[in-house]
C-alpha cells in the first residue's frame, strides 16, 4: 500500500465529564485545566469539561444523556430555556468545537469515559476506516504495557452518530474500565493520562512529518446489544450477568456459552448462532438503556503508512 | 466460660434498598417478596424494602441519606409534609421494626449493603458483645468458603447509632464488596443470598435449643476515616487512593506505607503513628462525606457458648 498524505492535525479537542460520575475523565481535565497553554505547545488544544452540571452533581447526565445529543437532528433542532439542559449544551459544545461536518470544527476530537466494564482501554469511533484514528490505536497497542487497547466500530453514519467525538474531523471516545462511576481508581486514571499523552506525542510526531508505517489492526464492529432478562409485567431484571462472563469483555462468546444467572439459581444460556465479542459486559449505566452486553464481529484491517501533508 | 442462656430470635427483619443503588440487596429483598411465608417457617421473617422511592429512581437518597436517620433525636423530631422523604421513612420504618430501644422491636435486624470497596463480607455493628451477632459472624466465618467474612464494631452510645440496623434487639449490616453502585455482580448476589440463608440457618438452629459452642472472634473497631488530600480553596481532592492501598480492605497499613497518589503523580504516605487495618477504602458513596477510608484496631474477643433460654 503507497503512504497517504493527509492534512495537518492542528487543533485538538480534549473532553471529560461528558458523563459526570466517570471520575477519570473529569479529574483529568481538571488536571489539564489547572496547567494552562503556555503557548509553547506544538498543538493547539482545547480542554473541555463538557457536562459540567452533572460534574457538580456527580451524576451520569441531570435532564437526559449529553452523550446521546450530537446527532444532526438533535444539533439544529429549535432550543428555549424550558429545552433540557443537555439538549442546549450540546450545542453550546457544538458551535466551540465544531460545528460537526464543517471545515472549522476541530480536527481531533478524543471524549474521555470510564465504564464499570472490564474493557481496558477501547478507541470507540463511526469509522474503520479513519486512519489517524487507526494510528493512534496502533500507537497506543504498542506503547500501552499493562494495558490492552481496542478499536470499537459502531456503524452508524455521521449524521446518526450521536456522541460527542462525532463533532470533530477525526474523534472517538477514550473509554477505559473497569471503574465504578462516581469513584476514581488510579490505575484507570494513569492508565488515561498515559493514553492521552501518547495520542499527543503520536499527533506531534505526525505533524513534524514522521512517517508511520501501515500494518493491521483488529475492529471490534458491534453488531447488537443484548438486554438482561426481565419480568414480563414489571420490566425488572430478573438475572445477573453469568459469573463465567462476568468481566470477560471481549472474550469470544460460543453459542450455548452461560451468560446470565437468574436471582433464582438458573443459568440462561447464549442463544446466538455466530461467536462474538462481548463488550461493555454489566455496564452500569446500561441498564435503563436495556443493555446487558454488546456483541461486536472482529476482523483485521489493513491501514496504509501515513504521512503529513504540508501545504 | 459458662454457656449464656439467651431468648429466642423470635422476629427477623431483612431489610435492603436502605441505599437504593445498592443492588445486591434490593434484588435479594425483590426475590424474598415473590416468594411470600407460606406460613411453615420456623421464624417469623419480615422482608422490607427500606427506600422504595430510591430504588425506583436507582439513587443512594432522594433527599437525605436513610441510613443516618436512627439516632434517638432523628427518629423523636416532629415531621411533616415538608420533611425530607428519608427523614419521614425512618419513622415508619421504626414504627414498623422498632421502636429503637423497646420490648416490641424485632429481636433481629438485618440490612443489606454493598461497597464499591474490596471488604468482601462484614457483620458491621454497634457491639462488640453482642453474642447473638458474634455467634452469627463465626457461623459465616465457618460455612462460607469462598467470601471473607470480618466483624466490624463502631463504638457509638445506641442513642447516637444511626442506621437502621440499630432499631432491632440484635442488629447489623451485612456489607458485601466490591460492587460498583447502581450494577448487580452474580458473585456478589450470591454471596448475600448464602449469607442470609446461613444466618438463618443458624437462627433456626439456636431457637431448637443447640448450643453453639463460645470461641473467639476478631472484632475490628472503627478508629477514624481519613479524607482525600483536597484542594484547599475549591475542597476537589487532589488524589486517588494509592494503587498498593486501592482493594486493600483489611490489610494492615503501617505508617510511612503509600496512602495517595495524587493526580500530578506524586506519592502521600501515611502519618499516623500506629499500624491500624484500613477498610472502606475508596467507597463510591463515601466522598461526598468526605471519607477516603477509615481505619481499624483489630482484637480477639473472647465469646461465650450460648443456649437459647426456653421459657
Amino acid at each position: 500500500m503507497k503512504a497517504v498524505a493527509m492534512p495537518t492535525v492542528s487543533r485538538v479537542a480534549v473532553c471529560g465529564g461528558t458523563h459526570g460520575n466517570e471520575l477519570a475523565g473529569v479529574y483529568l481535565v481538571r488536571e489539564r485545566l489547572k496547567r494552562r497553554a503556555d503557548g509553547t505547545e506544538p498543538v493547539s488544544v482545547v480542554t473541555v469539561m463538557s457536562n459540567p452540571r452533572a460534574v457538580q452533581l456527580c451524576v451520569r447526565y441531570v435532564e437526559t444523556d449529553l452523550n446521546r445529543c450530537f446527532t444532526r437532528a438533535t444539533l439544529s433542532a429549535p432550543v428555549s430555556e424550558t429545552s433540557p439542559y443537555e439538549m442546549i449544551r450540546s450545542q453550546e459544545l457544538n458551535a466551540l468545537l465544531g460545528p460537526k461536518g464543517s471545515a472549522q470544527a476541530v480536527d481531533l476530537l478524543c471524549d474521555l469515559h470510564n465504564t464499570t466494564a472490564n474493557t481496558g482501554l477501547c478507541l470507540i469511533t463511526y469509522s474503520d476506516c479513519d486512519w489517524i484514528c487507526l494510528h493512534i490505536c496502533k500507537h497506543l497497542q504498542r506503547e500501552m504495557a499493562s494495558t490492552p487497547v481496542r478499536y470499537v466500530h459502531f456503524d452508524i453514519p455521521l449524521n446518526e452518530a450521536y456522541s460527542l467525538d462525532s463533532v470533530g474531523k477525526h474523534g472517538f471516545a477514550m473509554e477505559i474500565g473497569p471503574q465504578p462511576h462516581s469513584v476514581v481508581r488510579s490505575v484507570i486514571f494513569s492508565a488515561m493520562q498515559e493514553g492521552v499523552q501518547l495520542m499527543m506525542d503520536w499527533i506531534c510526531q505526525f505533524n513534524s512529518g514522521t512517517l508511520f508505517e501501515g500494518g493491521w489492526v483488529d475492529v471490534y464492529t458491534m453488531v447488537k446489544n443484548i438486554d438482561y432478562p426481565r419480568d414480563s409485567e414489571t420490566h425488572v431484571i430478573t438475572a445477573a450477568v453469568h459469573p463465567n462472563l462476568q468481566d470477560r469483555d471481549f472474550c469470544l462468546l460460543h453459542p450455548g456459552d452461560p451468560m446470565f444467572l437468574s436471582f433464582s439459581g438458573e443459568t440462561l444460556r447464549y442463544k446466538g448462532k455466530e461467536a462474538l465479542y462481548p463488550f461493555f459486559i454489566n455496564e452500569g449505566a446500561y441498564y435503563e438503556k436495556g443493555i446487558a452486553l454488546s456483541l461486536a464481529r472482529k476482523r483485521r484491517v489493513e491501514i496504509p503508512s501515513v504521512l503529513v501533508n504540508k501545504h
